[in-house]
């Protein structure tokens, strides 16, 4: 049994981690996705909740051929000890799965492997880019996929968005 | 649709629990089940890490005929605001389900339906009655589904908890 | 002009306390009343929010002949630098009235002249005891202002109370 | 009885703020000031403490023909739960009032009513403008009600925003 | 070179400490000594802060022939990330010396080697027994090394926890 | 006996740190180094941590003829209660040395003496400058005592910068 490890923020689930998560399915018998940021919300960087992020994720890689597990992750401020945060939260894997420099340099000071996943075409998949394009009223929808495309409007996520970037920093956010 | 909340600290998870989400099983399409204290292990009422726990959770439910979505719950030391921290990080649900009375007490305060659950032989099915089996090296495994017991001796679990119950206050954590 | 500092968790806030508030007045032309535990409540020893506790010394404090500021101060787990997140959060004070030995001794460090207020029949007006009492369900509007027993029960705090006792450690509070 | 809630920084407290709560003074019975990010002081954006930005508030408004209760809070940096924790330690109240499109957002999705307060020259009275002026050692005072303008000097204020600003980010705190 | 870790939270620093770490000095070249609960004073099982502990062990360990470090060690309130925590503040050290049974099983759980001190007296030298005799105004000072005897008496350290003792819970700390 | 009181983030320590401590070791017996941002590392402004920081510096100052105390101080991100939280953990001192207009004038709040250091070259000696010098593969080697860059070189200092530069925001650290 291999048990693998992706993170990311999903600010929002796009196609680009789906496709990720899809080809590395098969190498892999279970996945544990982990949502970073998972304390962020209501910012121009993080806009949806972390629950709102698992129903987005949940209902897409239902048609994927992988036992997933979703699993939310606070940050902790601390890089030097968020891998043992992560381990700590999550079922034990054996490998994790990363693009982030820094996410494949802290794995790569544990025991745990640590692999690059592949790249799906990174300047149309991008979550800075579909914020954006959400913010201008373009067209964003065909980057994500359908169920996560009707998970972020049962929320008004767009609308939230827009709000959103009228705001100054508050609360201790700033974007 | 119907998506209710379970929550508890699962320490470990075992008949009680799993008698309850059961039962009202029935009257939901998909049950959170949260797992509370998730930053808490290592000491004797909270010897099991969030990871560990969703593990025994996660096979457990296997054999249940419903969905289930496990979300780990870090403490947020602060009871008034605990609900809205809930639901900023599981996907939105219905109804709660609990038979704790400040939880119970902390939903009423919202616009969420809580509800007690089913109560099985509290006096047999007690987190702090199996850990103190455990630690008394006595039998305990009857009380607790199969695949959880399993996940406790993969991880030592036995043996970390009498450990655990040698050590004096530490890192801020008291017993 | 002097201004005066006065701290207690005022869980509830009581006759024994104001009494010394109606005493220090005389010799004070204003006072900063702080609610310590500002972060707590829905817990045997911190039943109310501090905004319950707001109002229940606002309302109090209104018959008696002193300018009154109420600040509430969450903890902050340190005590060697509590008197100096008391001030960043206070109006300047010039003296700090107190019975808390531990109190005394903190502000003793600083250039803050500290006092020992009267005292009052402790036996009877004290936190402790009425939070038994409401538990009990025997009598304790005769140890309260009458303000503060209107604003209790606007909230419905003998019946919440009642509930928090019954449950176990929960969400990092423990009684 | 109608309380209102009015949340903002004030750093520093200027006529902007002070217009808006003079003119929705008429439709409340009490209004309820919060002071946000009650924790920052001694950096560019938030240059005063809570104490003293409490000062500024509360020696302005003594002119105003309404109850007031001034509550610092600090940042929970998790905009998802700042109603919530705005809501448990303040004094309870009907209606929020705010300009800030995020805080309009965040108490739409609770039960609180929620309107937009009038809005007064804003490029005249906005507090990074003022704080620009008082770098640059230009004149701001009559932006300003002149009990804040004297509380500010009290401090030396004016001198210490001039030092932080030549400061690199320090403990924790970037500007 | 070898360079050795051992943790406590002194309070005091006693002869049982020292004897430890004259023993164990003859196989190390280096010794990490951390000051755990750095962040916790004032309190009864915590009297003396982390810059006061530092003083005691620093003059007392100046006789001994070994090289240390001496780190202060905020709590951080989660078992399963505290070996990391240890690990990003301290110089990197080979070999972990401990006595305490969780303590030795986290850093059984990582790629550093741990080993039990010698015991010396334990019902003699014991902080919990210290305390009690310095609150009941007992002899204390022949447990202690002669400097750390002086670095307390400079404190005051004698009068402060007998003050401490006499008060309740305050400021989210228990004894 | 006069203790002295510097501190930095020593990101990397260098030259103009190191000539500082000599030039104010001449009227000072003891020093006590106080590493800021002590909880930060793996980020383009905070690359090392606590622990590799404590190295650099050790190695660094044995060459010089004072007695030094190390002491890793974390962010505690409240500006105005940031004395107290050093005074709680370094041991007592009689006078900080600091050319941060901020430290200076936090300092001159509190009865401890302030002076400025010695200033030398900054345009050459200057963590940020020199971190960019590390980025772009030039020659920084020659801006560090010799003991400093053999500690960054044994942790592959440089190779992580560059990696970590290459990352996105990430765990709630910012660059």
């Amino acid at each position: 049994m291999t048990r693998g490890f992706y993170v990311g923020r999903f600010q929002p689930y796009h196609k680009g981690h789906h496709n990720v998560i899809d080809e590395i399915s098969d190498s892999l018998n279970e996945l544990v996705i982990g949502i970073g940021s998972a304390d962020k919300s209501h910012t121009r960087r993080n806009p949806f909740t972390a629950g709102e992020r698992y129903v987005m994720i949940s209902r897409a890689v239902e048609e994927l051929d992988i036992t997933t597990h979703i699993v939310p992750i606070e940050d902790i401020d601390r890089n030097a000890i968020w891998v043992s945060h992560v381990q700590s939260l999550c079922p034990p894997f054996d490998i994790a799965i990363s693009n982030n420099p820094l996410v494949i340099q802290l794995f790569q000071d544990t025991d745990i492997e640590v692999r690059e996943g592949p790249i799906f075409d990174r300047s149309r998949y991008q979550g800075t880019r579909i914020r954006e394009l959400m913010i201008q009223q373009e067209k964003w929808e065909h980057l994500v996929p359908d169920p996560t495309v009707e998970a972020i409007h049962e929320v008004g996520g767009v609308t939230r968005l827009r709000q959103v970037v009228e705001s100054d920093d508050f609360n201790g956010q700033r974007e």
